[in-house]
């Protein structure tokens, strides 16, 4: 049996972050690496991943040392999985395959159970099922009381979902040549040429189960999904684990549950209070806080006077005296001292964002910045809740940003908003004498 | 014998704070309450309040759980003391009184002091002197060697005054019936017809005793009154009160006479340096410092690497890596990150406070920001010093307030200000593996 | 023997900072003490100090105290050594002298060198070689075989270079007598009729021996020259020196080679990790980060959550809330809240400096302000690197200063740059309630 990674997509929706999401990385290993090693303790030994022109070497790189056979397939075009499948005919017609997406975050169980469903049942098919509480924009799965697939109904707006099921893509298909003659004849205007096929399929008299699955599960489709991910990760961390060659101060504190990789420096009067993970080589400075499921790359240097929480920081980051909240970091970032991401709106109402140049509620109450890769900002500026900035820009010293930032721009204050004249304050140092001796007089200098 | 508190007037030079003065808050009680509590101690039972039509309901929703015979009046026009007695004429007539000013702080030592004089003598009235370095905008005592009342000069002008001998509004009436007459016949342009009505008392021939008081005692007429005020309330507590339901973290620092209510949390590394209150439920955040004088009320969070020093704070106030010093913050404001309240000036000279459209010195060489109720500011936003904000005022992030804010408005910064260009700057990460190493070298990660 | 100090030249490179360089002060003293103290300690009991009309009355005052016979001479016109020896003729001509520049930075092993080389041999005149590693605009020496000198080339620009020995002004000459004569018939363009008078010597026969001195050696020519010399000063520290008389808080944390001089308070959780240098009086607030290579005067507050790396700090100097990293600040110098001195740039190229109008790399990838006595920041200011700021100057709040200003001016922002309307946010503090909550749930108040 084959498992079959479809990794040839092109996340649009999560601009400015990696359009590859399966390559964010988690707990210092890509969302792909975590999925190759669950689907092993699952028991799967041979993989085909599909990726595409851009991302194919990447993906080879990534997995170079890992121990599994694994075969490589190029999409040409990203137009779906059924194009995805059909690029990759050949390895895959004469085994059992599961189709699975590597873009969503699941527990290991859902294998589990396919697999087990799959022993005792004789269906052409099985994909999993799970029940959602409120409308998600994916395929719905129309069942019988057998849970037997009757039609997938692609994103049917809310209102028109034929059950509380959709469909997540950890599909089973014991015979895919039957699934690619299918995905060869369908045609459709949209992108879901392989719903269309499975739907066919059904209706020709084929059997498809659907297997319900209650674990977690979560699809990462926009950015702020990437807090749902962190949030599982780190709630599966069941003892802390500090590594013995990170250095910890004495006056440092760490609580709860936590991962501090190898090498990471944690320096005086530092407190991290989990969920939160540190990856490698990591600098945490003087009197840093880091709280609320926060998870910080390798390489970061959280400088002095820093407070981290809740957000996803990439590798390579740099912050110095700076505040992040509910914020999304990519990598190779460096923030400027004094640097604030504000992450709730003054009139405390869902924050707004702009999707496809709309500005849109997403359910957050709390939202920092949201930054691509390879981004700086100057000393004492600011960005408003739920602003994105695009990789390689710059935000100018003092500057407030206010509304998205486009890639490979910077923003600056104009020089023009200040005066020069002459001082005609009269200085003199005398003054702070008796400063000096009025807080000393409270209390500073009192013996502890 | 019934204790009348006057509780009718505006503060109309309160502004931007409230106008009901007794409504202030402090360690836990309103003023109102505190000077209840003090007159039961002296050995009152039977009290009158009387208020206007705004505050009434307020004020019996204050007093619905005190143990105590409480009868109601209200006073429809603020136009002063006469007019408020005559409110509630029919309370008072047949009773010995004592009149209080509910917005003046004083020991109870001074009710010990009029009664005493009351028992041994046998004057008409008695009224409570006080001694002033300086000029205060009240009423002056002239009086004869018997310390018997001659005239009492309202206001006269500094360089004026017939003694150094104020007014203070504990004044004791053996015969209400005939005061009333006398502010039933008097008329003035000014709102004194109460002290022109004392003045001719005592040019018919009633005696009057002014029993001179040498206690604490402080006018709240102006906002930052309050700071004498909470300095007297905190200088009271002779020990440090630290309930047993706070929760402290072993890593805080708490030093001096503080009073720490139910519920605090202090994290760690803050430092409390009393005198100091913090009020009910509030939080401490990590690395706060928070000392000479502070009175915080409850419900507040004074988040991550915030100063408050010698401030008043309402209830339901947050902070966030701020610095507050010298200020008066109302109820419900919040403060983003970044906030900083300028508390001296460049030329080290007094703070002037515009006061009806002037800027006036008013003794102070510290004072930072005045701030009405339900007010917000921005991240990275800073305020001059002496400024007053009015209440539902929003500073917008990186604002700089050089000015008073009228209530209910919004300051931001012209987005023009800003400029946008092409990234020219090649960012690269390279560096950063050399930074991070001198960064370690200079004893980041050394041992403790 | 005469040891004769050259202080009346003037450092015009020095701006904003003194132009006396050797009244700059190190570990409480200035360099001029430094150089006399060392002086004696390698036997030198006369000295000989040129100063100009402007320093004399400082240089004599600084002097006074010292136990040493000391001579006083002033040098009318600041064009040169030879201009500087002929205006104390009288003093020196029947002596041998030792001739030093007291702006450089030496250690006192260069006296031993050249007082043994004086007794094993007999040359008219003794100069210091110096090995240098990269071009140095100074004297380059000519020299034979048998280290004698041929001829002085004075900034012969690089790649003309006759050696890599430069002239370190430590010249020992036994017949003063004969050097006077030289320098008064010689002539020259330029400010260097001292070392054309050397070289002419030469020519005539006379022979000067050059001795090579290996040990530590930096000339303050630019202010950013202040960092080596803070490095040796400090790097001399063999054992950590904390006065007894300093209040060091039990939650403080001292690291490595430092000196905390007399009635210097450390607050709470301040770390200073050496090598650093705290002169008297001055106090470490709570929070505060002092570490590499930083030199702070006395007097100075460095108060709460302030971060002071790699610098030079004056006398007299206050900061609250602020970054201070690679700068150098003169005496007499405040900082507002939230000021932070930005030390490295977007493009992470090396710095540059304006120098006599021209923008110029001065080898330093890190750089922050280099600030003239007497100057304040206003709250939420930044300075961008390598920029001056001159001595009496103000930056107001919430200025970003992007370019060197200049002395006596003040730079604020230009007030249109605010726009006022009315408040149409709905603010209620309803929603704090669930937040603190939320805040409490993540960890807040948990044990420690």
């Amino acid at each position: 049996m084959k498992l079959v990674f479809l990794c040839g997509g092109i996340g649009k929706r999560m601009f400015p972050l990696t359009e590859d999401k399966f390559m964010l990385k988690f707990l210092g290993k890509t969302l792909l690496e975590h999925q190759i090693e669950i689907a092993k303790k699952a028991g799967f030994k041979d993989f085909v991943i599909v990726g595409n022109p851009l991302n194919i070497e990447n993906i080879k790189e990534l997995c170079k040392d890992i121990d599994a056979k694994i075969e490589f397939g190029i999409q040409e075009e990203p137009t779906g999985m059924a194009n995805a499948l059909l690029s990759v005919k050949d390895m895959i017609k004469n085994d059992e395959i599961v189709l699975v997406n590597p873009n969503d975050v699941f527990d290991q169980s859902v294998y589990k159970k396919i697999l087990t469903e799959r022993k005792k049942s004789d269906y052409e098919s099985y994909i999993v099922g799970y029940k959602v509480k409120s409308y998600f924009p994916g395929g719905y799965l129309e069942l019988n009381e057998n849970n037997e697939l009757i039609k997938i109904h692609e994103k049917p707006g809310e209102g028109n979902e034929p059950s509380d099921i959709i469909n997540i893509v950890v599909h089973l298909h014991r015979n895919p040549a039957t699934l690619l003659e299918y995905l060869e004849k369908t045609r459709s205007e949209r992108d879901d040429v392989y719903e269309c096929s499975i739907s066919k399929m059904v209706e020709d008299g084929h059997k498809i189960k659907v297997v319900k699955y209650e674990g977690f599960w979560c699809a990462i489709k926009y950015p702020w999904d990437i807090f749902d991910a962190v949030k599982y990760f780190l709630d599966n961390i069941k003892t802390p684990r500090i590594s013995k060659r990170a250095k910890i101060s004495k006056k440092a504190k760490i609580y709860g549950g936590v991962i501090i990789e190898d090498n990471v420096h944690v320096l005086e009067n530092a407190v991290i209070r989990g969920p939160c993970y540190i990856g490698e080589n990591t600098v945490i400075g003087n009197n840093v806080l880091i709280w609320n499921y926060t998870h910080v790359g390798a390489n970061c240097v959280v400088g002095y006077s820093t407070e981290i929480k809740h957000s996803y920081i990439g590798d390579n980051c740099w912050f110095h005296m700076s505040y992040v909240g509910d914020s999304i970091i990519s990598n190779n970032c460096s923030f400027g001292a004094g640097t604030i991401t504000a992450n709730f709106r003054f009139d405390e109402k869902p924050i707004k964002v702009t999707i496809k140049g709309m500005k849109s509620e997403i359910g957050l109450d709390k939202l920092g910045v949201i930054m691509g890769s390879n981004c700086k900002t100057g000393v004492n500026s600011c960005i408003m809740p739920g602003v994105k900035v695009g990789p390689n820009s710059i935000l100018g010293p003092s500057v407030t940003l206010t509304k998205d930032l486009e890639p490979n721009k910077m923003i600056v204050v104009n020089e023009k908003s200040y005066i020069i004249k002459e001082n005609e304050v009269t200085l003199s140092p005398e003054k702070k004498k008796s400063l000096m001796e009025r807080l000393l007089r409270h209390g500073y200098g009192k013996k502890d």
